[in-house]
């Protein structure tokens, strides 16, 4: 039974009529989100218009499209579903978010209306987890710090007695947070020789076991690692979980790797740390999340400073496109969504 | 039957006689590539003087140890096995190196009087493989390229629309030489959405699929992948490998990764392709392998340049220690080598 527009040779593989669909989401992105195939799957899996994305759901142009959408198709600044927009979406049914965190535009108005939500946040968090298993290995090795001392000596050097604290073996390795993202870290640690501790209040020694970590206290966990990764949610309870305590507690010449948000860490206490040298640290994000011009954090030899790159970036943006219209292909056989949002998760989750 | 000097508490597991072995290597190595738990072991398993390492295998002092010796445990440094130090070495029957190559002090000599070779090579290779993955995932993500940037712009900036080339999803790998290292690396790429290529001219299509990869030709190889990790041996064959032609055959933006030997790499063409900014790299070695003070590769911004630290550094040299004493075992419970050397293999190894 199909659609009487659809009559054509890209015709859906299911025999439901396909839904309504509008896109949504911030200037430039759907450009970076979709190739042409991805546009060639989306017409086959649901009746969209090719050339309408609504930046501005409020907006007058897009009121059609939104009075007609039985599912939005999200990504990065789509405008918050407020009650009032969900007013103007009568038939809207489900929203795939083709991003991770659906904080920004979920409302509990959309709970409340039972939409159902899924996002791509699992996929998301395969580029921040990449990043991260990068950096813990080049942390170990020393890499970046024995490039720039090449750079400045440029002549022979015993770099094994320079390096002689350096090395990857049997070395302990602190994972805060066993989210999407801290889970798949400590999964592709497992061919590495090295201990992995986890600390999470909501994970239990047999699933830290079974995740292949060791469970420990924050402080432990700090106070044992040569690198530290954080990998837990914005919240109340985590701001400044990094405390200047527990950076004190860290060894000499361990590294911070902050891959989450700059709210979990202390930075000033973390600049003191740094300055000083006694540690190192690889930073993708801060708090304000653009330090100031002035700020040593862009120039301390010991920083890797990088601009929120962790996540999706040019074609991993095309692995979120992938699963989110495999989600919109699950949503129109009648399937449940595979990696369902549910609203009791949010209160602890990024 | 133990030796009547061994009549302690760390006697050995076996009832063989312990052999006599002598520790061969160049100054301040053994100091770091044992610990005290190595030295304890080692006294287990054999008859060492533990005060003696020959730096120098000609030297009177260390002749009497040498001409006693059935084992030679070497690593870095250690003195070449000419017919000249095998006739003051009339008991030796193994070499256990706990490093990589063996190239430098096994001798044709060696092999004519049936001594049986091993080396932590496949040891020693993890660690190089690691340093390459971390390479070749912070090439995807260009993230060393947006450390600088971010130093440079300190402002709001789009950097999605800077790296829309970006990113580690369905993108082209190709790993020259099926070594142990390149190996492990493809081995190492399996939890990623990369394609990986291999180029060895002694494995067939079938074993690079078993490893999980595809093969192809050289120059196919350079024209297709985003990253190019060199991991093949320095031998006539191999000079120059990576040519001009097939640097130029690299796609824009493309990352080559040398950890192998410098030879390999045609590098003032390598240097053209740098300095115009069109190829990136990631150099462990160079020709010669300390550039000279004012060669650019200290200071491209699109070149990591490291002096040689990818083997094993820091703690990975008590991996060595571990898999050489596991040999050590092996040999003094009458087994064979897990990791033998045969000089049929060191034609077209490293």
């Amino acid at each position: 039974m199909h659609h009487a527009t659809d009559n054509q040779p890209s015709a859906p593989r299911t025999s439901a009529p396909r839904p309504s669909a509008l896109l949504a989401m911030g200037p430039g992105i759907a450009e970076r989100l979709f190739t042409d195939h991805h546009r060639s799957r989306l017409a086959d899996l649901a009746r969209t218009d090719p050339h309408l994305v609504a930046h501005d759901l409020t907006a007058p142009h897009v009121a059609a499209a939104l009075a007609d959408a039985e599912v939005l198709f999200t990504c990065w600044g789509a405008t918050p579903l407020t009650a009032q927009v969900l007013d103007a979406a009568p038939k809207l049914r489900a929203v795939i978010h083709a991003a991770g965190s659906v904080k920004h535009h979920i409302t509990d108005a959309c709970w409340d209306r039972g939409i159902a939500v899924t996002s791509a946040a699992a996929a998301n968090a395969l580029p921040v987890a990449e990043y991260t298993l990068a950096a813990i290995l080049f942390a170990g090795k020393r890499v970046l710090h024995s490039a720039d001392r090449y750079r400045a000596l440029r002549t022979a050097h015993d770099w094994r007695a320079e390096l002689h604290a350096a090395g990857n073996y049997r070395r302990t390795v602190g994972i805060i947070g066993a989210s999407r993202i801290g889970c798949r870290v400590i999964e592709l640690l497992r061919p590495f020789d090295l201990r992995v501790l986890l600390y999470d209040p909501y994970v239990t020694p047999q699933e830290a076991g079974a995740l292949g970590a060791e469970p420990a206290g924050l402080d432990d966990l700090c106070a044992q690692s040569s690198v530290v990764s954080v990998h837990a949610p914005q919240l109340p309870a985590t701001h400044h979980m990094i405390s200047a305590g527990r950076l004190a507690a860290m060894p000499t010449g361990a590294t911070l790797i902050n891959t989450a948000r700059g709210s979990l860490v202390d930075e000033s206490a973390l600049l003191s740390e740094l300055a000083s040298g006694r540690l190192n640290a690889v930073l993708d994000v801060t708090d304000p999340e653009l330090p100031p011009p002035d700020s040593p954090l862009y120039d301390l030899p010991n920083v890797l400073l990088t601009p929120h790159i962790a996540g999706s970036l040019g074609d991993e943006l095309h692995r979120m496109a992938d699963r989110s219209l495999d989600e919109l292909e699950r949503y129109t056989a009648g399937l449940p969504f595979a990696d369902p949002v549910h609203p009791a998760a949010l209160g602890h989750s990024a």
